[in-house]
C-alpha cells in the first residue's frame, strides 16, 4: 500500500512490458518450460483477462509483470508461482485469502484497485463463471440454529473489536449524510432519524425492531421520539452490550432487548422497523418475515426494512460471503418484493443510499486504520489484512453499483393515515 | 343516487328483513317457487354474500331487500330478477354493464359504495374465484398491432371529451398536490416539476418521453427545462392534438412527437420518461421497455417510470379491463423490477402516490358531473354511466389501497452523477 500511482508508470520494467508483443493470440503466448517468466505472464495475463483486463499491473513477486493498455492504478504482486496458480483456479476467493496471508500484496490504493477491478469484471465476467463460482461455494443456511452460528461467526468476535472503527454510535449500518462532508457520528445520528421519520414515530407508540445490533437504533427512538421499543437479536455479545447501555443511560424502562429470532416476535406494534438484518434472512425466509410484519401491525402500521441490495439476484462476492458473512444475500427489489406482496403490505417508498454507505465505509476504514496496531494487537495480522480488504471492498462495491443500499417504507395495505407527501422529511 | 344514508337506514322494510332469521343455515334459506320474494332474497344474499357482506343494502326494484347487519351506505337496486341472476354469474362484469344500461341503480354515494365494496370483497373473495375470473375473461395482448387497437378503444374516442373533464392540463395521469388543497391545474403542473427534478433535467439535455399523451408533459419539459424531447405516442389523435399544441406554443423546434410505438425508439438520450404508458405495456414485454432505456441512456443516464401498481400481481377488476382499458395491466414493484433488473439498472427512489390519485380523480369526476349533459350529447346515457362508473371506481380502488400509483426513478449502474439526496424535491 506504499507506492504511488506515478511510480507504477514510470519504471523500466513497464516500459517494456508496454513494449512487449502481448496483444498477439494466445498462440503465440503459450508457456514455455523452459521461460519461467514467459509462463508467468502467460498466467498473470490470464488473471488479468479474468477480471476483465483493469488498469492494473500484475506481477510475481522479482519476476514477470503484465499490464493492459490502460495506465495501472495499482500493482498486485504473486509472492509464488503456486499463489498464481491457485488464484486463478479460484480467483474471486483466493484473491481475499491470498491478500489476507499476505502471499499477494498491493501497491497503490485498495480501494481504487478494487473498484477498477469490480468495474472492469462486471462487464467481463461470463454468468456462467459466475454460475460455476456459486456452485462451488454452496451458502450457509439460515434456520433457527444456522443462522446462530451465521451471526456469532461475524458479530460476537468482540465489542471492543468494533467500538475501534464504528464511531460513538455503534452503528453497524448505513450512514444518512445530510450532506457528503458531515462526519460519521453525525451522519449515523441523522440516519436514525430518518428512519424514525419515515415511519412517523409518535410518542407513545410502540415498536419492535427485528436485529438490533449493539441496541443503538432502539435507544434512539425511546429516547427522541417517547416510543416503547422490543428489540431482538440473535447475537449474545451485542444484546448483553445492549441492556447494559439500556440501563446506564436510563432507558432500560423503554427498551427490551431479547435475544431471540425474528421469527419468533410476538406482539402487537405500531410500527416494524428492521435496519440491516435482511442481509442475513435469507431470500426463502422473506415471506415469513414479511408474515411476521403483517401479524405485527394492526390496519394503521407502518414499517420499514433497511438492507444492502443489488440490481439485480446475485450471490455476495464469494470470499466475502465465505470469509465475511456466512449466509449473508442482498437482494435485488423484485426479490424483497416477496416480503411484502403475500401480505397485501404495500410499499410507500424506497430510497437507494448505496452513495452513502461508501462514505460511511470510507469514515470506518479510516478508523480501523488509525486502529491497525491494536487490532493486530487483539488478533494477528492476518485479521488486520482480511478485514481491511473487507471494508476496501465493500468502499468498491457501493461506489462502483456493485452493491445498492435499500431503505424500504411499507404500511398495511388499509393504512390511509400515511404521510401525505415527503417533504416533512426534508424540514427541519 | 338520490337517497341520503339515513333514509336507507330508517324504512319499514330495513327493520323486517334485519328481523328476518336469515343468519341461519342455507337449507332454510332455499330457493321457494311459490314465493318470489323468499327467492329474490336468497339470490340478493348470494351478492352481498359474494362481496363480504359490505354495509350495503341489495334490493329487486319494487320487491325483496336485504342487507348485512351494519348501517348500509347506499342501496344497490336491480331492476329485474334477471339482472340479479345474470350479476351472480359474473358478477364483476355484469354489475358495470347493467350500471351502465341502467338495469342495476345505485342509491346513495357511487364512490362510498364501491369503496366498502372493494373493503369487503378483498377479505371475502376467494382466490379460485378470482382465478375463475381471470380465466373467463382473457386479457388483450399488447403486440405491435395488438397496442395499437387497444390504446385506439381508449385514447382515440375525442379529445373534446377529455377536455371536459381533465382541467387544462389534458394531463391524464396521477395528479401531485404538495397539500392536499390543492386545485387540478395546480396539481398537475407540480406532478411535472415533481418529475423533471426527480431526474434532474438540465438545459441542453435531451429526453424521450414513452408515452406522451396529449403531450403536456413534453411540452412543460421542453418550457420550464430546456430540453429537446422526442416524445413517442401511439394514439393518432393525442399526436395529433400534440403537434398542433406545441405549434401554437412556439416549442415545436424543441419537442418532437412521434406516432410510434415505444418498442421502435431509437437514438441516445441523457434522460428515458414515461408517465402512464406501463399499464398499456403487459408484464411479458416488461424487459423489453427496460432494453429500450438502456439502449437509449449513456453511462450517465436515467430515467423514471410513472405506473398505476399493485400491491401484489393481480389483474384488474375485469370490466374495466372489458370495457375500459383493454389490454391494461397494474404491476406489483415485483413485477416492475423485470424492467430494471435484466439490464443492471439501479433503481434510485419509488414513490407511492396512492392517495393523490385518489384525489386526482375527485376532481375528474367533479368535473365530468358538471360536464355530463355535454357527455350526453356526444355521446349517449350509457356512456355517462359507464365511465361515471369507471372514474367513481378508481377512485374507490386507489382509496381502499386496492390500487397503488408508483413513480420510479432509475439511473444506469455506473451512474455517480446522481442526487445525494432527495432534499431539493422539497426545497422551492
Amino acid at each position: 500500500m506504499s507506492a504511488s500511482n506515478e511510480s507504477l508508470t514510470s519504471g523500466r520494467k513497464h516500459s517494456e512490458i508496454a513494449r512487449s508483443p502481448m496483444a498477439t493470440g494466445p498462440e503465440s503466448e503459450a508457456p514455455s518450460p523452459s521461460d519461467v517468466r514467459a509462463t508467468d505472464r502467460w498466467l498473470l495475463k490470464r488473471v488479468s483477462s479474468f477480471l476483465g483486463d483493469p488498469p492494473v499491473e500484475f506481477a510475481v513477486r522479482g519476476g514477470a509483470r503484465v499490464r493492459a493498455a490502460s495506465t495501472p492504478v495499482a500493482r498486485v504482486t504473486f509472492a509464488s508461482r503456486a499463489t498464481l496458480v491457485s488464484t486463478l483456479a479460484d480467483p474471486w476467493v483466493r484473491f481475499g485469502d491470498a491478500y489476507s496471508d499476505g502471499s499477494l500484496s498491493v501497491d497503490g490504493d485498495l480501494v481504487e484497485l478494487l473498484e477498477v477491478v469490480y468495474r472492469a469484471s462486471a462487464r467481463a465476467e461470463p454468468s456462467w463463471l459466475r454460475r460455476a463460482t456459486d456452485l462451488a461455494h454452496r451458502p450457509r443456511v439460515n434456520t433457527l440454529s444456522g443462522s446462530r452460528d451465521n451471526i456469532h461467526h461475524h458479530y460476537d468476535i468482540g465489542n471492543d473489536f468494533y467500538s475501534l472503527w464504528l464511531g460513538s454510535t455503534m452503528a453497524y449500518t448505513c450512514a444518512y449524510y445530510p450532506t457528503p462532508t458531515a462526519a460519521l457520528d453525525e451522519a449515523q445520528t441523522a440516519k436514525m432519524h430518518h428512519v424514525c421519520r419515515k415511519v412517523r414515530l409518535k410518542p407513545g407508540e410502540s415498536v419492535v425492531e427485528a436485529g438490533c445490533g449493539w441496541g443503538t437504533l432502539a435507544l434512539h427512538m425511546a429516547r427522541h421520539y417517547g416510543v416503547r421499543v422490543r428489540a431482538f437479536n440473535i447475537s449474545h455479545e451485542q444484546v448483553a452490550y445492549a441492556r447494559e447501555r439500556a440501563a446506564r443511560e436510563g432507558l432500560a424502562g423503554q427498551v427490551e432487548y431479547v435475544e431471540d429470532d425474528y421469527r419468533n416476535i410476538s406482539g402487537h406494534y405500531d410500527a416494524f422497523i428492521s435496519v440491516g438484518m435482511l442481509e442475513h434472512v435469507g431470500v426463502k425466509n422473506y415471506p415469513t418475515l414479511g408474515r411476521v410484519a403483517r401479524r405485527c401491525l394492526g390496519s394503521n402500521g407502518r414499517g420499514l426494512i433497511h438492507s444492502i441490495g443489488r440490481n439485480h439476484p446475485a450471490r455476495l462476492q464469494p470470499w466475502i460471503e465465505k470469509r465475511i458473512f456466512p449466509g449473508a444475500y442482498a437482494p435485488s427489489l423484485g426479490e424483497m418484493a416477496q416480503i411484502f406482496e403475500p401480505w397485501d403490505l404495500s410499499v410507500l417508498d424506497v430510497e437507494n443510499l448505496r452513495l452513502h454507505y461508501a462514505q460511511t465505509l470510507r469514515h470506518w476504514l479510516g478508523l480501523y486504520e488509525a486502529a491497525s496496531e491494536r487490532v493486530r494487537a487483539m488478533f494477528d495480522e492476518k485479521f488486520v489484512r482480511m478485514w481491511r480488504l473487507y471494508l476496501a471492498g465493500s468502499i468498491a462495491a457501493f461506489s462502483t453499483g456493485t452493491l445498492q443500499l435499500f431503505q424500504v417504507v411499507f404500511a398495511t395495505a388499509d393504512n390511509n393515515d400515511v404521510p401525505w407527501t415527503r417533504a416533512h422529511l426534508y424540514t427541519p
